[in-house]
C-alpha cells in the first residue's frame, strides 16, 4: 500500500468536508444522503468511508467545526483593546461570522449562513452537540459581559440594566442577523451595524 | 355515514395539527415520521389521512400557520400609537411570539421556539414556503421602517441612518432571542427589553 503524507490525509479530510458541507447547507443534513455527499466531493464510497464512519460523523465533524470557529470570533472580538462600542463589536462579529467558509457558494449566494440554521437546528436534537453550542455561547456571554461592564464603568451605558441582558442581546442581534442572511433575499450585511448606531442613538423626543 | 359538525372538524383539524407540531418541534421534520404522528395525536391513519394527504402537507400547514402568527404579531405591533420605543416594542412583540401555542410543552419547557428554528429551516428547501416568509419578512419591515422613521421624524433617533437598517436590526434581535430560547437553557424572556434599554444608553465616555 503507498504511503500517503499527512498533508494529502487531510487535504482529502477538507475536501470531503467541504463538499458535504455544501449539500447539507443546500438540502438540510436529514434530507442529504451519503451518495449525495459522495457525488458532490467527486470520491468512492471506499475513499470517504475511510475517513468518516457515516453521515452522523459527518454531521458532527462540521458543526462542531462550524461552532468551534464562531465561538473563537467572538471572544477573540472581545479582546480588543479598547473595546469598540456595540455597532462596531458586533457589526465586525458578525462580518467575520459571513466571511467564513468563502467557497461555500452556490447560486452566486454565500451559503454559510444557510449551513448555520442548519446547524442551530440540529443541535436541538443531538445532546452532545447541544453541549457543544450550550458551553461556546456561555464563554461567549461572559466575554461579552466584560465588555459591556467596561461600557458601564466609563459612564457609556445606564448601569441599572444587568450587563449580561446586554450581552445576551448583542448576541441576539448577529444570531438574527445572520438568519436574516440565510433565509431572505438582499439583506445588506453592512445593515446591521447602521441599525446598531440607530438604537443606539435613541432618546426622549425633541 | 354519520354527518359530524364543523366545529367537530375544526377541533380534530386542530388536535392533529397540535400533536404534529409537538413531534416537529421535539425530532425535527424530517426525523418526525408519520407514525409518530399518528402516536403523539392517537388517532387511526384514516382519521388523519382524512385531513392531511401526508407529512408534506402537514408540514406546510403548520409552516404557513406559524409565519401568518407571527406576521400578524409584528405587524400589529407597529400600529400602536404612540408607537412605543425599540426596547418596549421589540420586547412586547417576543413576549407574544412566545406565548403563541403554549399547549406545546415539553419537559416544562415551552416548546415554540424550537418550533419556529424548524420553521425557519424548513423554509431552505421549499420555493412556497420561502416565498411565505420573504413576503412576510417583507410586510413586516416596511410597517416597521414606519416606525423608525416617526423615531427620527420625532428627534428621537440620528436621521442619518437608514431607517430600513434600523428595522431590519430590531427584527434581528428579536429572532436572534428567539432562537437563543430555543438553543439554550435558562435565557430570562424579559432580558431582551432590558438589553435594548441598554444599548439606547450608549454615549461616549463620561
Amino acid at each position: 500500500m503507498a504511503r500517503v503524507s499527512q498533508e494529502h490525509l487531510d487535504a482529502r479530510r477538507r475536501q470531503i468536508l467541504d463538499g458535504a458541507a455544501l449539500c447539507f447547507a443546500r438540502n438540510g443534513f436529514h434530507a442529504t444522503s451519503m451518495q449525495d455527499v459522495l457525488k458532490e466531493v467527486g470520491l468512492s464510497a471506499g475513499a470517504v468511508y475511510r475517513y468518516f464512519s457515516g453521515k452522523d460523523e459527518l454531521i458532527r465533524a462540521i458543526v462542531s467545526e462550524v461552532l468551534s470557529e464562531i465561538r473563537d470570533i467572538f471572544e477573540s472580538a472581545a479582546r480588543q483593546t479598547p473595546p469598540p462600542p456595540p455597532d462596531v463589536l458586533v457589526g465586525r462579529a458578525l462580518g467575520q461570522v459571513l466571511d467564513l467558509k468563502p467557497g461555500l457558494v452556490e447560486h452566486d449566494r454565500p451559503y454559510f449562513p444557510r449551513l448555520l440554521v442548519q446547524v442551530w437546528t440540529e443541535t436541538l436534537r443531538d445532546e452532545e452537540l447541544r453541549t457543544l453550542i450550550q458551553d461556546g455561547y456561555d464563554a461567549v456571554r461572559a466575554a461579552w459581559v466584560r465588555i459591556v461592564e467596561g461600557y458601564q464603568a466609563a459612564g457609556m451605558m445606564r448601569a441599572d440594566v444587568p450587563a449580561d441582558r446586554v450581552a445576551r442581546t448583542m448576541i441576539a442581534v448577529a444570531q438574527g442577523f445572520a438568519a436574516q442572511v440565510a433565509l431572505f433575499d438582499g439583506v445588506p450585511v453592512d445593515a446591521l451595524a447602521d441599525g446598531v448606531r440607530g438604537l443606539m442613538s435613541m432618546g426622549e423626543p425633541s
